[in-house]
């Protein structure tokens, strides 16, 4: 059976603290949505917001493939004709086939939020749908706190429904505003909701302040709900929108339902995307996406895992794009460290002196607070320099960076200075730069680029900052990642220190030879 | 109704990425967890792990007012008497009142993982809970992989809940291991179990690999379940077990239920106080104990919240310890600014050009980077500098910091110079650090105690930084954040730079003028 996905990640996710899009972040994320296939894509708020209202304008011109735009915006305002209203009229120039509109089906709202009858609230209902059916739109109503409208006044918000269902509404849409219904109570207001309007559309809308969004979801679809909304990555204010990422391969993989035109196994690609776009991290604990959904790491497990996949993953993790992956860290043990090792040493087995080595300087190092869980490459120099297959290729003298304020006039306020050598012959410079490790990552880079040109591709994309311990403050140790990319692979290093200039230099220093090592294999070979 | 609440933080929640105890972070869960008041603490499993039996040694002599120790271990292995099983034995040692046992009730598993035969699997199960019995346990039988052996083989899966019954168990707790079953299916599956074993205590143990963990574990309880188990913070492997946090107020203020013998209203307390230990964050869109669990952001919202709050609220934030928060943001409006400004400036009103003026210049900082939505005591200069009322307590000459590798003979490998002038009169010093930052901060407090002596009590408790935009690396700018106290009080400030050094200085400045700030203020009353 097929269903109907509604995405608001650039409507109601926008709303998320710290979250913001420019026009051509929507552009990018509708762009992507669409390839991924959900039905619609609920973009902005064209009469709240001059921004949204540039934003359709551009995007009418767009080629989609498999989604619909949707533009939001509220019924008209109490006693006056929809005409009149400039939000309406708005919402009608955003120019997209659908629209989806919201009203009041709590009571309370309508009388003490809006400050109106009842039955001017149904007006502003009817009216509004009406008006954007006879402008030919597809009309999506949303039904604002309509479970905790049900709760107070269940006659009052079926009242509601019958309201926009009388204006033409195509889909009537229960929204759990506040996020405090629990599934069992979605699941069977929907059915009576469902039950009372045969033939209609009937959709979900939950956000996740009791923790139960994904859940909530999928029992009104169990109701017998068709249209299901929600966010990639689950952002929205408060807690959040339901998720689509877990909902949808909740729905496909196990329910059996048919929810997107595009690939599922492009779900995790989809996500990082648009996560980057807004500026967010993906969890690495979330649920599909998630870097971690498919991880193990007690010893006994990963053994079974090894063995008998099925019997310790929920599902297959190429079928959402994710991989299955084994975490080096104490508890893991010989075995994982060797799976991890296959590519950078195949030679070796559990009883090789060499496993228990790399074992033991991971401990080390995890003691000191580096990880290289996500830290590949330098995971691969590790275990080079524990197995005597890591030579340097140059030796640091010594370095100093400072950071001075004020800046010199017309300067920028950091310096590096650096002095390195390479099999005897030595380089001293210096750079500037915006900031103590941007000048010693220029200085760095300029001197080795004097022996090893092949460098000069050499740039970092991403730069990441953890502080480690808290309760030290200022003298707390701070973890860095880095990730790097000549041009065609990406690599990611890692960095701990007290200091952070100290610890972005380990990660530097790391990137640079990763890639000199690389590029020595491959004239080898 | 009461409910037992089965806490395994410190066992199964020790399974994350990036999460270890040590035996002193152990004890101070347990007393955390105590206080609160559940009703079972899971510690570790002491036969598989050194340090877990010397945690339950030290343990022994701790005094608990509500809650249970208790240790986790296997059945016994197949075809050994129980007291040959060394992890047996070692679980018996650690000495609680209560073991949690796990045997397999997934036919796969006990034919594929363990070798054996089913029938020995079931004497496993039967013999290993009869012997902690007759040694006077209570004991908690944990059915692994229990919703995956009940869909592949349902009558084989509940003769392993027979078998420990048969044992004595007094507690059946159904698994779902890999954290694929989704609410439904729990509740079905546990429904027939309550059935099955009238007068039997039947619990829930759930993963998120679905996202469901929460509603999964509520929906165990409406079925007749009577003893949750989860984790603070949701933590564990993959994505993580399920929230007790979440499920606690859930069931207590909206199900009814008595889940705890503390106070809910500690709740968020409880949180991060072990998030602390744990070394993590609460993410800010948890429910009820995230900090924007109650956040208010949308201008049109916010009036509705002032209003009439339990309209846009499932609870009452104080219930579970938590505030509402009016988030300052672009979007927010002068109404927001208004209601954060009450205090500072009580006299200001929508329609005084200072309100436009805060809202004007809190846009141009948070397009630059700032975030005022935990840093309460910037935001609280920010609004006396725009209005008028911020005299600065000292005028920064310069400084200079710098970070050199190898650190100098038996030095640390950062120091800091400034030169600040207060009334006139110069204070010029400098000071080490073990980075750059610590050492402008030591330099800093040196220079301004010889004017203001009352700065000698504050120190700073955190640092955070975040890394604003990915792409630039190293040149990109960097937000940080840092909690100080004076022993008394706690207050955050914020600082935003390319160069992390100009951005630490920023917020340790703001720190230290907001407490001058406050001693004057107490000085005027």
């Amino acid at each position: 059976m097929k269903l109907e996905m509604f995405d608001t990640t650039l409507r109601d996710g926008a709303q998320t603290e710290g979250v913001s899009f420019s026009v051509s972040d929507k552009l990018a994320v509708v762009r992507t949505l669409d390839e991924f296939g959900v039905r619609y894509i609920e973009a902005g708020n064209p009469g709240s917001n001059p921004k949204d209202m540039e934003f359709f304008k551009t995007a009418a011109g767009l080629k989609l493939k498999n989604a619909r735009l949707v533009a939001f915006g509220s019924t008209k305002r109490k006693n006056i004709a929809v005409r009149d209203d400039a939000n309406v009229m708005s919402l009608l120039d955003a120019g997209t086939a659908a629209v989806a509109v919201f009203g009041k089906s709590w009571d309370l709202h309508a009388t003490e939020i809006l400050n109106t009858t009842l039955e001017e609230n149904l007006n502003c209902v009817r009216e509004t749908v009406k008006f954007f059916k006879d402008n030919g739109k597809e009309v999506i109503f949303d039904a604002e706190h309509f479970f905790d409208g049900y709760k107070n006044n269940p006659a009052y918000a079926m009242l509601v429904l019958e309201a926009a269902k009388g204006g033409g509404a195509d889909v009537l849409v229960l929204c759990d505003t506040n996020g405090g219904t629990l599934p069992m109570q979605v699941y069977a207001v929907v059915k009576t909701v469902v039950e009372a309007f045969p033939g209609m559309r009937v959709g979900i809308h939950c956000h996740n302040d009791s923790g139960c969004a994904v859940a909530s979801s999928m029992m009104a679809v169990e109701a017998g709900g068709c249209h299901v909304q929600g966010t990639f990555m689950g952002i929205g204010e408060r807690c959040g929108n339901a998720d689509l990422t877990v909902i949808i391969p909740n729905l496909q993989l196990k329910g059996g339902y048919e929810c997107i035109a595009g690939n599922l196994e492009t779900l995790c690609e989809t996500e990082i995307k648009i996560a980057e776009i807004a500026n967010l991290t993906v969890p690495s604990n979330k649920p599909y996406v998630g870097e971690s959904a498919f991880a193990h790491k007690g010893g006994m497990h990963i053994d079974g895992v090894d063995k008998l996949s099925r019997s310790f993953e929920h599902v297959d993790p190429s079928l959402v794009g994710n991989s299955r992956k084994f975490l080096l860290s104490e508890v893991s043990g010989k075995k994982a460290v060797l799976l991890k090792v296959g590519d950078i040493a195949p030679e070796l087995t559990k009883d090789s002196p060499e496993t228990a080595m790399i074992l033991e300087r991971l401990k080390e190092l995890e003691h000191e607070g580096y990880q290289f869980e996500a830290a590949d490459a330098s995971f691969e120099l590790l275990v080079k320099k524990v197995i005597g297959r890591f030579r340097p290729h140059f030796e640091l003298s010594m370095y100093k960076a400072s950071s001075e304020s004020p800046a010199p006039d017309g300067e920028m306020n950091s310096n590096a200075m650096i002095k390195i050598k390479v099999d005897g012959s030595a380089e001293t410079t210096a750079a500037v730069g915006n900031g103590p490790v941007n000048a010693l990552d220029a200085a760095l880079r300029k001197a080795l680029c004097v022996f090893y040109p092949v460098l000069s591709d050499v740039h970092l994309i991403d730069y990441k900052v953890r502080v480690l311990e808290t309760g030290d403050a200022t003298g707390s140790r701070v973890r860095v990642l880095i990730e790097s990319t000549d041009g065609h692979r990406k690599w990611i290093t890692v960095g701990v220190s007290t200091d952070i200039i100290e610890a972005s230099f380990a990660a530097l220093v790391d990137s640079l030879e990763y890639k000199l090592c690389t590029v020595e294999a491959a004239a080898t070979v």
